[in-house]
């Protein structure tokens, strides 16, 4: 498939005109063909009200059309074969084996909304028998169930071309919820994103659903993003990326007429706490896992683990000069962008410079705007809670040990804690019950609790939880990965002695959609209902 | 019960410093004994700290405790007797049989609730069979429930002294998630809220619970809710009152350096739909429904039919004739406060002046600064699209009717309402068409959708929904009606890999809650699980 630079406003093909610009290659530091078109302000309002107008259609189709329209995505981003990878190498330096795993995971996650959608859960559908006869007023009929909010606007992110970007979960668990999306592709990666997005246009033509069911726009820095937040047509918002950026995209969609959600995915840094016991089993062991989860993807990973918290002492040591040890020996990586490396070497370099810090070990570096190096550095519980900074993230391979005198040093660290994606207990049967103490602080503070394992790998399921406290996400009641995302984009609606003729489905006598139900407050499989 | 006009900070009981008020009694424009203190911002900032502190404690708590806390509530309240009503009464205005329903209501609701935390399905316990084997990576043990937010600031609302108040909706839903709860008391019934407190209070000693588990804070003016939403230990808002006061605590709520979500209720005109057949039909008895749901409680409920949307001719003549002819023999009724009073008038005055809208009808008047008549006031459709401050909501026993000129008039003006609590439709089987072609434009604009009722008097059970998009309240996503209320004040984990030690009970094996689980996408009844 030809990549032309046009966006996709409905089934249209539209040459952008405010604002060229070209992908870059992050390996060769050059520009990659063709130039895209931003989008004007004229182009971000008809793909809005595309989208209006296409929602009261597309929001009545039903169960098997949307699920086999997202299988159709699916079939279809594969059917594009290598010309994809080779384009998403270019644009990233994300080497070919990750982008081969992550087009998988793209194409299951759709997979997986379809199933979603079929099995109906997503319907809440809950009934209250009518009590006519009750004193001193009758019970009415009432049942709900949930309906969508309407259009999406979705920001794809830099460092998932696929998974997190065009039809990735956030497009996927909106289309599945019943909402038309727009979606501003993420500038490092526009011809993917083209790629991609051609797949869904002509899967939306392929079904005969409302054009306005995804369009695709193009821009360079926040003036198309605002002006999609700012549209009266968009009633929600998904973005992963900075914390600077999704803060920004949730003030001015709460300073709206109509406020409306904002799904911001910011920053993390992952806490991984090594409690005593498991250091002594397996320092080295944990180590080596730590280092392999600290690099990988040159970091750039919104898992990645940031942070490590442990007892100071002997087997702490060997931790950290295990850690060091194969931090010096790892190869520098290329990051997914200039912007992304600047700030890396930032923070890597105020850290290196902080008077309560020491550098531990540095990987081997390399030249070039995109490089980074890994690091290694640590700090006291006392200095990371009198420099409140050393809990910020830094995007990119680099981690910070903070060594601990006591249990109560733990706690008062996870207590200074800003929220989380993630945590992580290093632990061994004999460290349960300092575990049992610290886990309500990980609760609180985290997502998602691992033990003994580590946060990258996120896996798209039904009990997965990628969210997490402010700043992990913008609002810690939902998740962006797995199957309970698309609760983001649906609001319950109750109906008031409805007849049967204008009952919905899902609500109806005798369950024609076969769903389990909740009939006065108990579940109720189709098998006995009605 | 004495009434002494102290604060209840924890298990403390607290003369407030910061400026001294009493109740006014609305009917007899007189101060009602005792002087009530407000909190000054120590007593904010230790009603929270106890809060915090007690959190880690009170979300342990077992489900059967946290049941039989919230049945000791509802027992205790009625336990209270005629005092407590008759408090009200003279508080409030509102008379003897209304108070004796909320009373039975707010004591349902905490009954209700205390059997939604049996029941469990607030747990949300989901679990993805562990896959070792499988290529290229296995798949963890993952297993995700609901946790807590933490400490909730609640504010009483006016029209509600006991079912949205200390122990009403928003409180018994807090406290069933598991989240402590801080009151800011609604100043108009200070007294009420003060009885009622020190029943949670007593019923926070008799269970053994954290003090913080509860307190009750006075104060007038916004001061001590300012300082309650910007208390760093505060996880969630739920507000019932105002747009502006509303508005300006979600601005406030979302500048935090830690946002927190608000539950804010705040304004609809809940439009009834006349649908041409059932005018034919029922012009005369629609008529006498809608002015009695008008009318009840002097206007004062957040669903009174502010809004009526009929095609004009004949028989939306009769309607008005008949409905004009009722409101005129409608007596004044006393308001709960001289500011609602005030602000009644004043919207009243607004649309007698306007030059689009004419009045239709006029009840009878009263003196007094509390003193409501009830109003009728009719308008066209085009008047309506022309002005939209004529869909704004006038608190009290007034109404417009807006006459369309078609169907494609009148879903015009649904097109241009905002949000709203409720829509209704007032139909017979020949509107079916015209029914089904203007329901998704209100399942779009309205949380609760009826047909052939009046939306005031909201059932409190597992279907209901009260709520609906901005600026009917804050978060379409939620209900402050009904069971569902309780997932406004809870958000998921997941457990990664998790050993049995360590494991909540909700998700541990061999399910030793007996809950409704999904395991692996689907529901897994208790009998056929592990």
């Amino acid at each position: 498939m030809r990549i032309t630079g046009h966006m996709l406003i409905g089934q249209g093909s539209v040459s952008g005109t405010a604002g060229a610009f070209k992908a870059l290659s992050p390996a060769l530091a050059a520009d990659i063909e063709p130039a895209f078109g931003g989008a004007a302000p004229a182009d971000v309002d008809q793909a809005c009200r595309l989208a209006a107008s296409g929602f009261a259609r597309y929001r009545e189709t039903t169960p098997e059309t949307r699920a086999s329209f997202l299988e159709a995505i699916a079939t279809g981003i594969e059917g594009l074969g290598d010309d994809l990878i080779e384009r998403a190498m270019a644009e990233t330096a994300l080497p070919r084996a990750r982008l081969e795993g992550e087009r998988a995971r793209t194409a299951g996650q759709l997979r997986l909304f379809a199933g979603v959608v079929r099995a109906g859960h997503w319907h809440g559908a809950t009934l209250d028998t009518p009590l006519p006869d009750r004193t001193p007023l009758p019970r009415p009929d009432l049942r709900r169930r949930n309906v969508p909010l309407g259009p999406v606007a979705i920001f794809g992110a830099s460092n998932f071309p696929l998974a997190f970007s065009v039809a990735g979960g956030d497009t996927a668990s909106a289309l599945a919820a019943g909402c038309p999306v727009v979606v501003k592709a993420h500038p490092a990666h526009p011809g993917t994103s083209e790629l991609v997005g051609r797949v869904i246009q002509a899967a939306v033509a392929e079904y005969g659903l409302p054009e306005g069911t995804f369009s695709l726009l193009f821009g360079v820095g926040n003036d198309v993003g605002q002006a999609l937040v700012g549209h009266p047509a968009i009633r929600a918002v998904g973005f992963t990326g900075s914390r600077a950026g999704g803060l920004a995209l949730l003030r001015q969609a709460m300073a709206r007429p109509l406020p409306i959600p904002v799904y911001a995915e910011m920053s993390s840094v992952n806490p991984v706490l090594l409690l005593p016991h498991a250091l002594v089993d397996r320092a080295e062991g944990i180590a080596r896992e730590f280092v392999d989860s600290l690099v990988m993807g040159v970091g750039q990973f919104c898992t990645n683990p940031g942070l490590v918290i442990a007892l100071e002492g002997d087997d702490c040591d060997r931790f950290e000069a295990e850690a060091g040890r194969i931090v010096q020996g790892k190869p520098a990586g290329t990051m997914l962008t200039p912007g992304i490396g600047r700030a890396y070497a930032a923070g890597v370099a105020h850290l290196r410079a902080h008077e309560a810090v020491r550098s531990v070990a540095t990987g081997e570096s390399s030249s070039g705007a995109c490089a980074a190096t890994a690091h290694l550095f640590a700090t006291d519980a006392a200095s990371f809670l009198a420099f409140p900074e050393l809990g910020d993230e830094i995007f990119g391979p680099c981690s910070l040990i903070v060594r601990c005198r006591s249990a109560a040093d733990m706690a008062a660290v996870l207590d200074g804690l800003e929220g989380q994606l993630t945590a992580t207990l290093q632990m061994a049967p004999a460290d349960e019950a300092l575990a049992a103490e610290l886990l309500p602080r990980l609760e609180d503070r985290a997502g998602r609790i691992l033990v003994n394992g580590f946060p990258t790998g996120v896996e798209v399921s039904h009990a997965m939880v990628h969210g997490g406290p402010f700043p992990a996400t913008s609002d810690a009641r939902s998740t962006s990965v797995g199957s309970a995302a698309i609760e983001r984009f649906l609001r319950p609606v109750c109906y008031q002695n409805f007849p049967s003729s204008l009952m919905p489905a899902a609500l109806a006598d005798f369950n024609p959609l076969a769903l389990d139900r909740h009939v006065d407050g108990s579940l109720s499989p189709p098998s006995r209902r009605d």
